[in-house]
């Protein structure tokens, strides 16, 4: 349940999407990493909030206690912290594990790749959080998946915000859980469920609400930097600021056009302490693609300067950023697309088919076929004796093999073999 | 315990050697499918032998019972059931999950890759097995690991041999298991095995040893053809007109000089029905790499018509044959063959370093990274405000960076960036 095969077609479009997210990273200097799918139990405990019950964990069979990573974020943090890393600059493509109730129609499973880019180490303020937006930019562009923005917030920003509304620290982290909802349903709601469920008074809830429902650019970064309450926040302030700096270097990159301050933006996991993202598709008219897959978050990420201390015995820290790419949203979206195109991909990258017109030719297709695999041609032959030529050439239009190099009793004769483009028919 | 990180050097060199091995599989027409970590434990259980008890399971949260898989043929042959696929050439790579006592040091490991490649569907004889043992040929070939011999046997010739030599049907996987050790122990040993622990009569083992210890090539397969006794057994005579067959499509593929018909080669798991081989590297002198991995099997396979029938609810057969490439094995004689030489994998394809001479040139230095990024050039920067020019270079070549562009003060000026090769210091 929630898990599902990738046949042919699915994992030939698969690995052309993941060619575009990898060399994207790739194009930005980082290096790939592998950790295992496994990882101690006690490792991935207490990182995730309540969603810590969606580990799944390994059966007591004697030895360690072993579960299966639900990220690739908090593995990467284990291993910075054993290996002593400061600095690095890494991709990472895999698989992880989430006991979730899954609605695969949405592109949710129980068993999927994440795509991550981080970089950790102590570095200028804003420059590689900046580089993780262009990098999300940049994808989103090469995906052509259509119209998309960048929501960006800060941690601090909200605490900030939290904090001179009146709310006790004790409860910034539910209070950021709700805000978070706010892309989904109207502020009333949640400023409802404030009030009720997370006990705030309901003045606090009104003053927030004239917060998060702020988005904007530079300028609202300026009004706010000018908020009489905020502005004396020290927290809201070093966000402000850096938010500020953010924006200048989105400016040198370009990518402005697609970036938004949203302060609704809050993010579900506990480890953010900075910068927090996410992209989002827009609905477009017309395009029933959308309607099936539902337009939502396609990547996200944030800064967690806290994490890699978490793992370290002395507690060293490590300040991180990093963003990760929805590749099975995106997934979902290119298949639909393609099933709607009527294109068909191929899932095989044969070159050309060995075939013979007469009997008795076994031995000349498997002598002229060994020729061309080891001159690192990619070559088939149909594993029959006597395969009739209409049926070879039949197999080379199904799995669009462009040519097919024909042996025949003449050609054998002459010394030559017969080169036919499948789809002209031309001969040569 | 027997699970590692592979930091970027390591990663660099899998992804180096899984591409010889990929593009090798693509060569001859494979497609990729992509399964689940996770299967259904009741499609685990009874496959694997004695080896059933090094299934990883999953904690019973609720819902199904997992476990991890064990190998790719299994999952293979349940896809293949599942989807009703009768024909299918496809290839995988992926991890594989055993609760086995760990040698790291021989490159054993209980969470470890697999790169699997096999033929499924019903076929005139013996091609598809001549094709498997040509890539074996061609990806140890292709990788350069030395001499090597590609030893080949059929169970059909085994279980005649059992036949004819007195050995009760009943008795047959166990024989095979312990003539399987005449790799790594003398005769003696394996006989008083077979007398002692399997319960068979002196005489019968006495004539056991007459062939299990043979090989040789087309002269051995013509004698054991002409043999009074195997010739009389249907089951030996089959395989061994198979062989015949086989040697004969070797020999159109120009590869009989590696391999060996080898009647001692019997292999563990119980699902073979036909064919079964196995590549060893050969023991070169003077190389001490080779001491501390070990020689051994590099790569492994064979027939199984049965297995997928196994999966189907009205057990409908689909033959296959396959080859497994002992990837890790490989891995770390590669490594270890890299650290002799001295040579440094670059970890990163960063083609060039933008670079500043003097302060106050962030802002030029993100809009050219940026420029050169759209452009799809892979580039990198230092993630600081004003490093020192020598700093920037020496980044380069730490790192292998081949070029830097510098923007400075004169540049910016003439409207020009200065492109300086770091190995030669030439600059234009």
């Amino acid at each position: 349940q929630g898990t599902r095969d990738h046949p042919p077609a699915q994992a030939a479009l698969r690995e052309r999407l993941l060619r575009t997210v990898v060399s994207c990273f790739k194009r930005h200097g980082a290096a790939a990493i592998d950790t295992p799918a496994l990882e101690l139990r006690e490792t991935l405990m207490g990182k995730y909030g309540e969603d810590t019950k969606l580990i799944y964990e390994l059966q007591d069979q004697g030895g360690e206690l072993l579960a299966l990573r639900y990220d690739l974020t908090v593995p990467f943090a284990r291993y910075l912290a054993m290996n002593k890393v400061n600095n690095m600059k890494r991709y990472h493509v895999a698989k992880v594990y989430r006991r979730d109730n899954p609605a695969t129609t949405r592109g949710r499973y129980r068993e999927f790749y994440q795509c991550d880019f981080d970089i950790a180490g102590q570095f200028d303020p804003m420059i590689p959080d900046a580089e993780c937006l262009k990098i999300v930019h940049e994808i989103l562009s090469d995906l052509q998946l259509g119209d998309f923005v960048i929501k960006v917030n800060d941690r601090r920003i909200l605490n900030g915000v939290f904090a001179v509304c009146g709310v006790p620290e004790s409860k910034f982290i539910t209070a950021c859980s709700t805000v978070d909802k706010l892309d989904k349903v109207p502020w009333e709601e949640v400023r409802s469920e404030m009030v009720g469920e997370k006990g705030l008074s309901p003045e606090a809830a009104d003053r927030i609400g004239e917060y998060v429902q702020l988005h904007g650019g530079l300028d609202l970064i300026e009004r706010l930097l000018q908020d009489p309450k905020l502005s004396q926040n020290k927290l809201a302030k070093e966000g402000l600021g850096d938010m500020k700096l953010l924006f200048e270097y989105l400016t040198l990159f370009g990518i402005t056009g697609k970036i938004s301050f949203d302060l609704s933006l809050a993010r579900g996991l506990d480890y953010y302490t900075g910068v927090i993202f996410e992209a989002v598709l827009l609905q477009q008219e017309n395009e029933h693609v959308e309607e099936l897959v539902g337009v939502g978050s396609v990547a996200g990420g944030g800064r967690y300067d806290g994490l890699v201390g978490m793992f370290d015995p002395k507690g060293r820290k490590v300040p991180c950023v990093g963003v990760s790419i929805g590749i099975e949203r995106i997934f979902s979206i290119l298949e639909q697309r393609l099933k709607a195109s009527g294109e068909k991909l191929r899932t095989t990258e044969t070159q050309v088919l060995v075939a013979t017109p007469q009997k008795h030719l076994l031995a000349a297709r498997l002598k002229l076929i060994s020729e061309l695999w080891d001159a690192g041609i990619k070559a088939e032959m149909l594993y029959k004796k006597d395969p009739k030529l209409l049926k070879q050439l039949q197999y080379c239009e199904d799995t669009g093999i462009p040519l097919a190099a024909i042996v025949g009793e003449q050609e054998l004769a002459d010394g030559v073999v017969k080169l036919r483009d499948v789809s002209t028919r031309q001969e040569v």
